[in-house]
Order: C-alpha cells, then sequence, then structure tokens
C-alpha cells in the first residue's frame, strides 16, 4: 500500500520504520520565533500536533505518556509541594501535577508559547489547568531557568522534552542535570522522558551515567505504551538526590481523589517491572 | 516525509494510522494454495514476514510477542504436558514452549506449510526446535483438529492466529471455543492473542463474552509491547476451564532454566496490571 497527500508521516531513519496518520485537514500552522508549530484533525487520534515535522502529542493516546511522566514521581515523592517541568508547552503535564492537591506551585518553563497557544485552541482538555493558582507558565529558556533557580527550591523536576537531537540534547546532559540536583531540596527527584526501551538503550544507558555523574544516588525506569512514537514502547527514567528508591507511596495511590485513565497504583507498580533484556544491559551493571 | 517505493506499508483503515518498514530486498515470495508469503530483509528490523500484505513477524522484536503468548501461561498452569499451538507457523511459540522441560508433547497445527516453510529459511532461530522429538507440525485445518481433538486431552491450548477479519474470524467465536474447552483436560488453560487494548477494546470485550459462553470459568488479558503491529500495543487474554486464576507459579518462573529476552517473573506479574481505562471498561463489569 502507498499513502497520498492524506497522511502525515514521520520516519524514523536510525531504525528504519516509519509512524503515519491519516489527516482531515491542518487546522492550525505557525512559525514561531523558534520552530513550525503545526496541528492537523485526523482520521483516527482526533487532533495531532507537529513541531517541525515531528510527531508531539494527539488527542487519543496522550493520556499515556503525560500520566506517566507525572503520577509515579509524584507518588514516590514523599510530600512533593514544588514542582518545575521543562518543556511541556502542550500543558499536559502541567495538568496532570495539579491534579495532587498538595501541590502548592507547579513552574511550566517552555521556552515557545506559540506551543501552548496551539494547545489552547486544539487541545483544550490539556490546557484546564493552566488557570489554578498554582500554575505559573514561563517561556523562557528552561536550561538558563534552572541554573538560575535557588538551591534546594525543588521537590521535583519534571523534564517533558523533546528528542536528544538538536535543541533537546543538552536536556540529558551531566552539565542539565547538575543544575537539576541543586536546585532540588532534600528528598528531591527528577523524572524525565527516556525515549524506547527497544530503539535507544544505548541513550537510556548514557542517562543512567549523566545522573550519576551529577550526584544523583539511585536511578529507575519506567516502561509504557507510546503509539505515536517509535516502536510505540516509551520510557521515563527516574533519579534521586539521595537515597535510593524504595516503592512508592502506594496506599495514597490507591485512594487518589482523581481520575485517570491509564495509570493506577497496579499500573505503577508494573511499569517499574525491567524487561530481561534491560535487566541485563543496565541493571545488573550498576 | 513521503515514502518511496523501498517501503513496506500497512495501513489500519479502522485507527486511521500506518505502520512501515524500509526494506533492502524481497528474498522470498510465493503464493501459496492460501495466501501470498512474502519476506523481505529490511534495514532496521532484521528479516520481515508478510502474508497477504499484513504484517506478521520480523528479526527484531519477534521475541516479545512469542515470550509473551507462552511463558506466562506455562508457568500459570501447574503442570502442562500436553500443549496445541493453532497457527503459529513461523515455529517462534513452538521453540518457547519446548524451553518448559515438563512439556511432553506440543503440536503446532497452521494450515499452511509455507508459511513454515519460509520461518525455516528467514527465521532459523525460531525454528530451531522444530526437529525436537516433543514437536509435533501438522499442516491441516486447525479448527477442524481441534473438534477431533479426544476430548480432555491438552493441558494448554496457544491460538496464535492473525486477526479476527477473514480466516481467522472463527478463532473468535464461541463454537471454536467451545471445542477448545473439550480438548482441555481438568485444570487447563487456553491463552490466545487479542489484538490491541488501545484499538480493538471491544473485540477483548467480546473474547471475554465467548470465552464465557464456551464454559471458561475465568479470564485475565496480558499486556505487552507489539512495535510493528497496530498501536504498537499488544494483549493476549488467557481463560480458565475451571476455577479461577491465583497467580502463577513465580518460583519455577524466577528459578527458570532457560534464557528470554522479554519475559521474566517480575514482568509476568506486571503483565498483569490492567490500566485504568481497561479495569473500567472490562473487569468491573464482570
Amino acid at each position: 500500500m502507498s499513502l497520498d497527500n492524506n497522511w502525515f508521516t514521520e520516519i524514523h531513519a536510525d531504525i528504519g520504520s516509519a509512524f503515519s496518520l491519516q489527516l482531515k485537514e491542518k487546522v492550525f500552522s505557525q512559525q514561531s520565533e523558534y520552530q513550525l508549530v503545526e496541528v492537523y484533525d485526523t482520521v483516527g487520534f482526533g487532533k495531532f500536533m507537529v513541531i517541525d515535522g515531528c510527531t508531539m502529542v494527539s488527542t487519543r493516546e496522550n493520556f499515556i505518556y503525560h500520566e506517566m511522566l507525572t503520577h509515579p514521581a509524584l507518588f514516590t515523592h514523599p510530600d512533593p509541594r514544588h514542582v518545575a517541568i521543562i518543556g511541556g508547552g502542550d500543558c499536559g503535564t502541567l495538568r496532570e501535577v495539579l491534579r495532587h492537591p498538595g501541590v502548592q506551585k507547579c513552574t511550566q518553563i517552555d521556552i515557545d508559547e506559540v506551543v501552548t497557544r496551539a494547545s489552547e485552541l486544539h487541545f483544550p482538555e490539556l490546557c484546564e489547568s493552566n488557570n489554578d493558582p498554582r500554575a505559573e507558565l514561563l517561556f523562557v529558556d528552561g536550561i538558563q531557568w534552572m541554573q538560575d533557580a535557588p538551591g534546594g527550591s525543588l521537590d521535583l523536576i519534571i523534564v517533558d522534552s523533546t528528542d536528544p537531537v538538536g535543541p533537546g540534547e543538552v536536556l540529558f546532559t551531566p552539565k542539565f542535570f547538575r543544575a537539576c540536583h541543586d536546585a532540588l531540596a532534600d528528598g528531591g527527584l527528577i523524572v524525565q522522558q527516556s525515549e524506547s526501551p527497544l530503539a535507544h538503550l544505548e541513550l537510556i544507558r548514557r542517562m543512567y551515567a549523566s545522573y550519576r555523574e551529577a550526584g544523583f544516588s539511585d536511578v529507575q525506569t519506567l516502561f509504557f505504551p507510546q503509539p505515536i512514537y517509535p516502536t510505540g514502547w516509551w520510557s521515563a527514567s527516574m533519579a534521586c538526590k539521595q537515597g535510593s528508591f524504595d516503592g512508592f507511596r502506594e496506599a495514597d495511590a490507591r485512594a487518589k481523589d482523581f481520575e485517570t485513565r491509564y495509570y493506577n497504583a497496579d499500573i505503577h507498580r508494573a511499569a517499574l517491572a525491567q524487561p530481561e533484556f534491560f535487566r541485563r544491559a543496565l541493571v545488573d551493571q550498576e
């Protein structure tokens, strides 16, 4: 079969695969100061955001990614009050963070305001907490912001970034992680999307090394489906400022007073299970 | 981006998505009595089998599917000795079954011998147990075979089928499941691939109903990545002839004396965790 012009295709050149969505029409297109932001209406995945030709987020399946980038970390920290999101301009991560009543402030730092404006128009459900008094939306350089953040001022840092190529690359370096480590209070955590376990194992291995080089004392990876990204399988890797990971606030997760669509306490526990090839490659070598 | 003729594309019309693999060359093509069987060499996924234009199996990622269709069921049954595989002509499922030393006989019933011959040539690693004295390879109609099977003669039935459209459709009906139920001995189990939790929830719901209509007393679903199938996320659903599921032989799974690449006891437990939307749709309504 071949695809006509009514399809958007992203080629994953490094693994020789491609993923395509069938389009109805383009509903947003704006060249920002930084990148080309487009939104399409699709046949089967609802709205679909593309930045510089790269697949970002769709209505149909973003709940898995956004819930898994937030709730496991929030239910692992004993009492997360001050949270920062680096990237995350579609605001879906912010919404999930603010479901936790104990969070007092969540600052989202995405350099490109156009992404958030596009999301407000076409993913309004992701933006429903943008006016929460605990939310602060900044459109500045997240790396600089983190370097300037007062030491010990954050409980949780969530890096909701693009791939580690181009502008996103610096977000995977020890230098950035060191700024995060300094900005975290005692007991603080960082969690960051860490690509596909099947396609990017070497990147995850380097992330583990970079976390440790920056002073983080323990690392663990969460696994979850991600239907519109390469291999359909994704991960997020968490690190803690001191000590080591020892379970999560499971009773609180079971008693949570907000609705989710993918995450629950059983899924949290399940997402931490290491596939055998991953365990052999990373965990056994720690 | 658009894809030239060096790509194979499968369109998933029901959800408006498509998956493509970049090809090096076609290495096998034979129109059998039943279907067109093709094998390609790909840029990033090794060899890749296509039947009637539908994605079947690739070298790179088939280990996840084959391990998850077999080991959870084999480590759930207390003592599986007699196993039947309906479909499974690439022989990868057979290989995983025969890793269990307690299995005395495993019969694979796939109607099309050409699939197995193609696999022997291009997926030799999947066929490495085809000459095991415990293996029996039959190339006949699996539905008829199951109807003719002596009552109570099997401990485990694995349905490694194509999608429930066309020839595979009958494998999802109460009539077929009733034949399976009759063929199973006391304590027997059936496990069957059950499509994508995100795209095919209604099919899984109907499978649950069909299992129960056929006399099975309990059903549970396993979730795992499946990078080359729609949404990249897949499932298998198990049912038991009597009683209810109550864990698995976890100590045996931890002490297994064969290597796996995805499956281990933690992954087994994790694969059973129900995403919140799935739990609400199926489990709560049981």
